[in-house]
């Protein structure tokens, strides 16, 4: 067994194997890591079967089915990392270029950060798909994946390192935690000069640890707790379309709506049009005034505003105004998507101008927010801070850049 | 006195009123907190005659007239400020627009961060400087100057806050830390969810802290380990040329070099040349290879490699090609600047793609990292990280973006 320390020197020590690769060499690693992928499909359902084996009993039937493999999902890893060969090269671009008066060209560049490190929990297409993400970036690739997906993600990186190898890239530029205790992960959030970049994917226990404990550089991601504010001046009709498609259409998801407020004038012809239509689908959690509105409800807790529920639970609140929605938001936004749905153009305005999420949107879904719906042909994650990527994160946020000055002996006065 | 938890909770109540202050607010603000920091010139110098008292036989002589003010410095603060009237406000911009064929529209608009962080030790401009980069930027601003410099920064943000009231905004959006123990800037350094970004400017012992205990997003900045290398294909005049500036311009500060690298191709008649050059101004501390070359030299030791001296002090290391050059740099790097003189494009090449920092230069000074230098016009400090923002940080630095979709009720299918 490999520990953390030694892959970390490993990866500083081939990296720039990968940071200095051309489009053609890393488009060739895709294609051969995506065949490999494919070739590889008894071995890596073998290894599944492991995992399956091992968590019988142990996680919930929709946590096995986001661990289970099939050779067609293999097939979908495999497509996922060919969609990548086509999309532009986000490193080597020019970004800017300045001519001093002394003669000095000043050249910012895009370049890769070097290592980047991923933790994430279950899925093993993750593992395929970080992986794909930072070589098409020109990074190498330290993945931390749980420990109930250890095997599987075992055999995808042993295909995607032969994938590698295949195409004359050292197998060193990708590699995979092997101890799945917590002290690997905390070894990766402090290993500060050889870890570039560390992004977080999961639930809001790792991305708080991470955010505590962290000295290298980290983007968080993930944890979204969206609302819906349906102002006096929505179209009724609409308002339930939106706050249904943005509840029920995938509630796992971080884009999906957890909180519902409601302008007070609003409330009592809205709310019981919601009910009918989501027909008994979603468990509602209302405050006082809109329980009065509601048939089947439970009263929300304090907690329940600030709760990732993932789940057919809709939190429900009557508030004043434009003004009281936006002051609740701004008290317990996690910064991902927020909405609302109106009529009038000065308070779409106000809100727009005042809530300070990744995404806010006037009259449309929280669920839009994604790398493919916003254009981006590939997602890393959801940033949900507002340093350096914020919203979906593609290509373009996983490379840095560096300035490039040329000269011919200038001297500073 | 108030506590830095209660500053913080009142710049967060406080903050729209600058994140939504438009260009013509934000520069009118600017232009008085200029003239009143001219008006309160005798209050200012009487506060500073406080600290020089308290300072005399504690601090050097090179401190002293760094904390040491004028009314001719504090025109030159005003000035400053005011030079930020004419450049470009950085927020409100459409970065990027598309839209999507369902009809909706994904405008990326730049933003301020909302409540941003100075800690910082000395010069009593900085306090100026800093919050008039927020100011512009939309920015609120809560500075952490050191405990000699606290009666002179008090009396500048007194000044200051006072333009803003003028201006007619609150003038609670600067606020200066009174506690100036370790404690208030712990208490920056884990303000989340208050503080949405830190930038520490010092030595690299703040730095080190900071990077260490923050929970806040943090940009680090200024420590600048510089280094020459002098390939052999170098113009031998150019070389001692740029080698002298870099050293000598201004030793005190992160741009100026630290070590020189020299081909021992060139070392032997190069070397001699440089010591004449320099007339005995920089005390050598050399390898023994370079030591058999200088007539004057101390032996280097290992920690001079990472040591910024900010002195007349110049580390040299014979090296046997540039890729010696190229590994040295990699295991030493601050990421700041390095410099590469050379007649030879292909080693040049070679120098800027694998040499990971801020700024790469090719026959040229290291001296230029510098706001000004690259047109930015003004400059919060260099980022040594690669994450946001790298190299010299401007207004633009200082601000994040959101996506603001707007639609007629389309969700997502």
């Amino acid at each position: 067994m490999h520990t953390t320390q030694a892959l970390l020197d490993s990866l500083v020590d081939h990296k720039l194997a990968i940071n200095l690769a051309d489009t053609a060499q890393k488009n060739a690693a895709l294609a051969a890591m995506a065949d490999q992928l494919e070739a590889d499909t008894d071995q890596i359902l073998a290894a599944n079967a492991k995992d399956m084996l091992a968590a019988q009993g142990k996680i919930s039937s929709v946590m096995q089915d986001r661990l289970l493999l099939t050779a067609e999902r293999i097939k979908e890893m495999a497509d996922g990392i060919r969609t990548l060969i086509a999309l532009p090269d986000p490193v080597g671009l020019t970004l800017e270029e300045t001519r001093l008066d002394n003669g000095l060209i000043i050249e910012k560049r895009s370049q890769p950060f070097g290592v980047i490190g991923m933790i994430y929990e279950s899925r093993p297409n993750v593992t395929s798909d970080a992986a794909a993400l930072a070589i098409k970036s020109g990074n190498a690739v330290i993945l931390r994946g749980g420990k109930e997906t250890f095997a599987s993600a075992k055999a995808i990186v042993t295909a995607l390192k032969a994938g590698l190898v295949a195409a004359g890239l050292p197998a060193e530029v990708i590699e995979l935690v092997e101890d799945t205790s917590r002290q690997s992960a905390l070894e990766l959030m402090t290993a500060k000069g050889k870890l570039d970049l560390l992004v977080p994917r999961g639930g809001a226990g790792l991305i708080q640890a991470v955010v505590e404990q962290a000295t290298v550089p980290v983007i968080e991601t993930g944890t979204g707790i969206c609302r819906v504010y349906v102002d006096k001046a929505a179209d009724l009709e609409m308002a339930v379309r939106v706050v249904t498609n943005a509840k029920t259409s995938r509630p796992s998801v971080c884009n999906a709506a957890e909180v519902l407020l409601v302008h007070q004038d609003l409330a009592a012809t809205f709310l019981p049009e919601l009910e009918g239509a989501l027909g008994g689908q979603v468990a509602f959690r209302a405050d006082e005034k809109a329980a009065s509105y509601l048939q089947f409800t439970q009263p929300v807790q304090a907690e329940d505003f600030d709760t990732e529920f993932l789940d057919y639970i809709l939190v429900v609140k009557v508030v004043a105004n434009a003004d009281e929605a936006i002051a609740h938001i701004a008290q317990h936004s996690t910064g991902h998507s927020e909405a609302v749905v109106t009529a009038d153009t000065a308070t779409a305005e106000r809100f727009t101008q005042q809530v300070d999420a990744a995404a806010v949107y006037v009259n449309a879904s929280t669920r839009f927010t994604d790398g493919g719906q916003f254009g981006l042909d590939c997602e890393l994650g959801i940033s949900t801070q507002k340093m350096h990527a914020r919203g979906p994160m593609g290509l373009r946020e996983m490379t840095t850049y560096k300035y490039i000055i040329r000269g011919n002996g200038q001297i500073r006065q």
